[in-house]
């Protein structure tokens, strides 16, 4: 059956080492408390810099997960 | 008095019948859980294709409401 | 000839009924002060919620008329 | 496996019925000659008017569907 | 540690008196049930009219939090 | 009964003092000869400088109001 | 004293010959009835194809007005 | 009969000569072997810069043609 | 004669105290080493927060002035 | 010489490794049927979740290449 | 070797006679002080009215240039 | 004290490795002539094509930095 609802958050991850990073960073951190996630889309990337380098990743992403029936 | 405040959540519904009813189901499903919700708005229509036809429409909406006092 | 110019406004129409309606009303409606109207755009479709449901739908759109040369 | 391509294309389909058929038309059309269809969303939803009411609805869409392996 | 993740959330404030007093109003309701708030964004401005002038003013913004480690 | 039909006008208010103050003499000139105006909405901030401070603030919103039935 | 109200329209004109000269159309036809025209802005420019050339351009512009103390 | 379905290509055609010259030169291209060509819209205008001048202009447009029944 | 050239920068200003206020200092700032600014449009208006409240304003704008002949 | 056509379309790729990846996966497969691919843009970055990672990267690119004359 | 880094500026053209040529203007203006220009994108098409036609074009540009190593 | 002012360029940084690769060495190059460099966000994620295969990454970024006081 296909008639579920789904809900969307907005979460920033962080990370020192790479974007796609910052997005598992987010992803497991909201796994914690949330079931049933099964989606992201990413809405920004940004980052911190230090020494002419980044010093850490930010990536802002909907995460889409099911309501429970 | 109106210095109320309102918060939004997104949400997608879905229905294998309209894209009205898709959005229909998602309000139903808020409201379950949810006070005093008196507005939304249509982000995204999108749907899932089988046999040369909708298959069933996802509408995602921004759903406000507001914060009891 | 085809060098008319066309002038666009934006309305909003509202229908308990559907979104379908809601554009028809407005149509409707600007039709009985302005001719030869051919065309519009959906611009935003949002809805009032009462009782776990859409209370009455509202779509914003753009209709075009051309301009007695 | 998951490493699918997908491709997406862009269609208008057309309904004198409501904005969902205009939908349906269009997916149809595409299934003809368009295997491994899935997915669409809605990018446009306008219309033609005549004597101040919708003529005939036009609603652009894009279309995803798998590329064979 | 910068490795945190946050989340974002979308409210609308009100008030009689300026659109920089909706935003305070805002903030200081979502503070009553949450911690860290560090940050805001105005996503839209709009407002209610009576008598020629604006009866409230009606910021949407988005807030974002640290969620705890 | 809610089946109403609102049309939205776009204006640009000046004000050498604020931007808030911007809105409302936009919103008091439309009154002049627009009944039942109810709603705002901001598109634009902007205003031109003069001797390093703004000289005056330039705002354009959308204003919509109900059609006589 | 520049706390002057503005007005905002939108036009589209035709041409056969170039995209400026269906922007000049649209504006001269706006200023048969339209005193203190001062500004433009192009929004979208389209066309009709015939015969493998372009038939006549279609461009969509804002108009803004001054409106009379 | 309305009831047509129309596909969305989109092309970025070149000229040295002008802006609206690369408009036509990206029609023509497509009217070798597409038939019932009958509308564009202007997506990006860019353009190559050599000897402080547009040394060829770059118009992106989507082009629209109906699908043969 | 109105063939100038102008040049857009982009800037942040933060203020404790308002959010005009925040444009105003960016203002001041820009006009200290740049001549001819006459313009500026508001790109983004963010804030921190502590104790719930706003602890500064940042409000980002585009600053324009003509180049020098 | 410069006065060529290009046509840009739509894919999304996926990998279960890296977005990068996904993007490189889209762009082989269509090298295997399309000649003169010489340029790709990213439009949406997703992914699917599986416990509590991302299960494979999906990124929708438009990839442009040279119609032959 | 293709490591290279490009700077973008916005800039804004005007011409009495056209908006090819109001960018034509702009890009000849930079050219004064700036090397390695090679690419330009529209970011806006406007103009001053007088006498009900164009009286200057205003077109705003993006222009990138390669930072010397 | 936190009424700094600052200001955004906007870069374009090329790789043969990756997308991150491409945003580090944009800064990197912007370090060598700019002071307190703090911030970035990605705008566009492009490259170009040989052989099937990404041959370079260009990432543009916006990069903030303080005005010295």
């Amino acid at each position: 059956m296909t008639e579920h609802t789904y809900k969307h958050i907005e979460l920033t991850g962080s990370s020192a080492e790479s974007s796609d990073q910052a997005i598992q960073n987010a992803i497991a951190k909201a796994a914690e408390t949330i079931k049933n996630i099964h989606w992201f889309e990413v809405l920004e990337t940004r980052g911190y810099i230090e020494d002419g380098g980044v010093h850490y990743w930010q990536v802002t992403i909907k995460v889409g997960f099911r309501i429970e029936d």
